[in-house]
């Protein structure tokens, strides 16, 4: 417990936001007001000949004073409604990742919106695709990943990979879009091979082994990396082009036709008798996931849950068991999901061996596409970043922390740059209202595996084949979703602007979330000494960023069903009620449960032991609800409030949460009793 | 050309919109900074005694002051860069489909953005979520579909369907739902089987025919309606609860294993030998629907593309023959969709026929859903109804119209209340901003079919098995998204309340943009008249409600590509250059394609002979592009503009628009001739 030797300097954050009392209103409204005029008086400049359609004295007709007072009557139903939201932007909340927003991003969202740009496509938002696209950079180097175009623009194989990244409506659809274009990259190899035959082409030789297609079988095909499929896609298209001439048009069709795209997943799968795809993700992996498999037609019984180990991370040696299997029983491995601050519990999966294992398995003829699960914790990247573009050394980032970053954590954070994509989610640990999600590729080329037809949005004129860098402003047509909103693009891009994705911009913000949940984890130990004898307090695994759980159970009780209902009665002090003003509450908290299944045996048992509980309780199916359970209910808290540490009259938010939780303990123990 | 009875006034729109100059700036700002300030006191209403974190005199502080000035100069930078955004609220703007908004939803938009409520569930959006779902029911009484809560809450068979509808990040996801909905629901009686089997569980009589579950076969089970599908899961649930006891969980595991979501679609398939599902949409549907296919894993070749007539409009004896044929060959039909208002043209399947043709087809056996893709056209159904919730008698509407609504128009709007589903977009004729797309099915209960598990946002504590209704709360375990704006739900809901889906609410402004249609058709007719002998001006097909194609060919033309050429040459005067000012545009459009392999022989040559056009020329796949193409490159005008009808000096805006055209077109003629 050294304190960090910088010091914890609230101040800085004064200008970037609301603040809890709005004390920064005058600042909000002067900028809102300025360009709220800025953007009406943009209207006048747009055929100015035309004059006014609403004459000056339509606001004094009775039709107009009534529509005008029956809107201001509904907006003042929304507003009185909406005192009953969730305080979110409050150091007092402590329950969901939502938290205070940053101010240059709010404003730029909410002048944005009067624009209403559809970023679906360059005709409908010229402004705000360009700088979706310069957001996906921005992201994408801070990852690690390189973003610089080619010298010359026509360079084929050899040339550098570029990154591209756009945004979505969160970190669900980014999440399936991974899946998406894992799928559409892993099995295209197959349908060039197919559509050649169907036409009778020989290719030449092409791809990493330098032999005519034909001449690959199906296993080396269904393990190419991205990189050696978007180049064989390109050798085998040249080698079209040049030897089958105007007879192009056959070969393009007869590969279409062939496309998991166009055959189905059934479809596919049956012709070329594959085993369906395995996608292996740590057990404490995001729901999304789940339902990204069903969704895409995978299904969940293809989805491998990997074992996690005590610090809730996904076990690389259970990873490696099951990419065993997967060699040894040819069954292709579509992806390997790691997670970047899992939702339900902060942790981080040891990105670098994942990384590692891969090198491994190409050796032996294994490949498979990396995704990072960042929704939660990619934006953390930024405070292992120097404003000069460079990773900070672990040595030197410890100094202005106690125990961040543990060597997994750093491991995992600076091998981003080797995997094939990211979730990144702005509206959490960007701080930019909802919605805005983030999908990035480290090689752009994919997005030609993706490509739809739209005729409406889309000038079908083409004498040039535009660049990738061009073709990518017809957003629509590489992505999953269709109209998206522009103003979440210029928020994004407002906030990366004022604080660049570095430890002197973000992280700097950042830091101070990791501080606070040190703070916490410090305070958990100090208070469990404290509650010793009549109540067991304990993280049940230690906190890799910034959002901290812990699990309570009254000294004695050895049933998890017990345990779990003492802290759900006392998690119900803690948790918004629909039918009750919210200003009554002292503390909004959440609340998660580790569950049985994913914790077999060790380590659930030792978390167990830790808490004085009978293993024989906490069970994958229970029999007797009275005493067991497939859960375990622990207390969750998200520290993403910069002013968690800085609290009324010197003593944090942290103290005074502990004060509150143990007031409810007593009166908890207390009902316990009688 | 009958004039319609009622006048076209454009006053009562005046208060309803910021203008084409902002002329109602004062009112937006009043209301902006009314409620900004009233969400500022907000958030002091939250523990006022723990003062204020930001002081008082932080604002003088250089640092704080630098901040400040940085935020204001990005804000000019972006306010800079957007003052070329495109001017899509102007009357000038006929192009994409977005138009300006309506000052009620668009200030609910930017007060809710300062709350930042997550829909995904109830904790993190106690107010939006429920408006959400209301904005739902009000959208599913619009299309008829009933809303009623039934009398008591458990009721089971014979209990009155009721819908339900949530808002998705636009039309693509929510046609993606449908395309997820169907599927889980047509499948699940034949994993309810196969579980069944597995425990050697026999179920007693269940279902449509009243027979034990095993002794229906797989086609029968493949042919259920959504209703049948409901009632034969609980029916089976029951059953098993009943018999099995405690055994209960093995049943329950049994089908889960069987079910689709879990073996995949590949896995599905080859299990139960079946071929995978057709969907059936017009070959003028949006591309979202192969996205869609793709996504999904279902694979475009499932997708049957249904002929279209000369109307553009799906053609029901094609879809008839698709039909006979998966009959007959006993594949199963996942869904016909039906556009409401397609995005190319605008043109109204008849839906009433595609109702009736299933009604046919469920006396052979053969069943399916039916979805609406009315993502444009959707909300004219306001337009059909009453403020007492019934629908307007088609002799009465058409007083108010010249030629709207036609029979097919009128029938295929009337017969919305028998399909399954809907997808609409309130960002498009709901006139709020991105992004609200929105889901509506009439059977709410098909969301137990879509039901995820997320551990730390749903509370797992069910002591009672909550309701359809409260389930939805937790609106995440049922939708596609994850996180998402409850600014968006503010906004439409407002939007409903002050103008509900009705005649003398929203329809009352949609009218104006069906007028606009009418009056250009008729426009067109006059002008082509004007331009006789020197190019050919038609509209290839009939406006079916306020979107408007035309096609231009100079006369003596009969090349497909040369016509192509010269209205591309036309359109690009009218298209935003993003290196351009938008200020020194007189008009901005869009353009679209008819392309041939939709309209091969009748009724493209009918059209192509209209243009006086060498139907020879008109190819699937060019073989001389300086002559052939295989598509028709025509001018799109979507006129959702309210103030279309009434430009300046009494000149309407369709005029200047044509006294623009044919500046642009004699230009391009001498170009020509050049």
């Amino acid at each position: 417990m050294t304190p960090p030797s910088a010091p914890d300097d609230l101040d800085f954050i004064q200008p970037w936001f609301l603040g809890p009392a709005a004390e920064n209103d005058q600042l909000l409204e002067s900028l809102v007001v300025e360009f709220l005029r800025d953007y009406a008086y943009w209207r006048r400049n747009f055929h100015p000949e035309d004059g006014f359609r609403i004459s000056a004295d339509a606001r004094h007709r009775p039709d107009f004073l009534g529509v005008q007072a029956r809107t201001r009557a509904e907006l003042h139903r929304l507003s009185a409604r909406l005192k009953r939201a969730v305080p979110v932007y409050h150091p007092r909340y402590v329950g969901h990742m939502t938290g205070d927003l940053l101010l240059p991003g709010l404003v730029a969202k909410l002048v944005t919106t009067l624009y209403n740009p559809n970023n679906v496509s360059e005709e409908a938002a010229p402004v705000t695709l360009e700088m979706e696209l310069e957001v996906g950079e921005q992201l994408a180097r801070m990852f690690g990943f390189s973003t610089e175009e080619p010298a010359s623009p026509g360079a084929p194989s050899g040339a550098p990979v570029v990154a591209w990244g756009h945004l979505t409506s969160g970190g669900t659809v980014a999440n399936y879009e991974a899946l998406w274009n894992f799928r559409s990259l892993k099995f295209h190899p197959l349908a060039l091979r197919a559509g050649c035959d169907a036409i009778d082409f020989e290719t030449g030789p092409v791809g990493p082994r330098d032999r005519p297609l034909g001449e690959y079988d199906t296993w080396e095909l269904l393990n190419l990396s991205i990189d050696d499929t978007v180049a064989l896609r390109r050798a085998v298209g040249a080698a079209a082009r040049e030897r089958l001439g105007t007879r192009f048009h056959e070969f393009a069709s007869a590969v279409e036709a062939e496309r998991i795209e166009t055959l189905g997943t059934a479809g596919f799968f049956l012709k070329h008798r594959i085993e369906p795809p395995r996608v292996l993700v740590s057990s404490a992996a995001h729901y999304s996931w789940s339902k990204g498999m069903k969704v895409l037609g995978l299904g969940t019984g293809q989805l491998e849950m990997v074992a996690i180990d005590d610090h809730m991370r996904l076990d690389i040696e259970d990873l490696r068991r099951r990419l065993d299997r997967c060699r040894d029983e040819r069954i292709p491995v579509l992806g390997v999901v790691g997670m970047l601050g899992t939702t339900e519990f902060g942790t981080v999966d040891p990105i670098h061996e994942i990384v590692a294992e891969r090198e491994r398995r190409r050796a032996e003829g294994l490949d498979f596409g990396i995704h990072v699960d960042g929704a939660w914790g990619g934006y953390l990247a930024s405070v292992f970043r120097t404003p000069e573009g460079g990773w900070r050394e672990q040595s030197e980032m410890k100094v202005g922390y106690t125990y961040f970053p543990g060597d997994v954590v750093y491991g995992a954070f600076t091998a981003v740059p080797h995997v094939d994509s990211v979730t990144v989610d702005p509206h959490k640990l960007g701080y930019v209202p909802y919605p805005a999600g983030a999908f990035i590729a480290r090689n752009r080329d994919v997005v030609d595996f993706i490509v739809q037809d739209a005729a409406y949005v889309f000038d079908v004129e083409t004498d040039e084949p535009p660049s990738t860098g061009e073709k990518l402003h017809n957003l629509g047509q590489y992505i999953l979703e269709g109209s998206k909103p522009g103003a979440s693009a210029a928020a994004v891009w407002v906030t990366h602007n004022v604080l660049p994705l570095d430890r002197d911009g973000l992280g700097r913000i950042l830091r101070l979330t990791i501080r606070a949940c040190e703070t916490f984890w410090d305070s958990v130990k100090e208070h469990a000494k404290e509650w010793e004898g009549r109540v067991r307090i304990r993280t049940p695994f230690e906190p890799d960023s910034n959002l901290i759980c812990i699990a309570l159970n009254p000294e004695g009780n050895t049933s998890v069903a017990e345990m779990n209902r003492f802290t759900r009665a006392v998690f119900r002090r803690m948790r918004v009620d629909p039918d009750k003003p919210v200003q009554v509450m002292e503390f909004i908290g959440s609340y998660t449960s580790m569950s049985r299944r994913n914790l077999p045996g060790d380590p659930g048992d030792r978390i167990l032991a830790d808490l004085g509980l009978d293993p024989r309780t906490f069970v994958q199916v229970p029999e007797d609800p009275a005493t067991e359970a497939d859960h375990l209910y622990i207390l969750r808290h998200t520290l993403m409030n910069p002013w968690q540490l800085g609290g009324p009259d010197g003593v944090s938010y942290i103290e005074r949460y502990w004060a509150y939780l143990g007031e409810v303990i007593e009166e908890e123990l207390a009902a316990r009793d009688r």
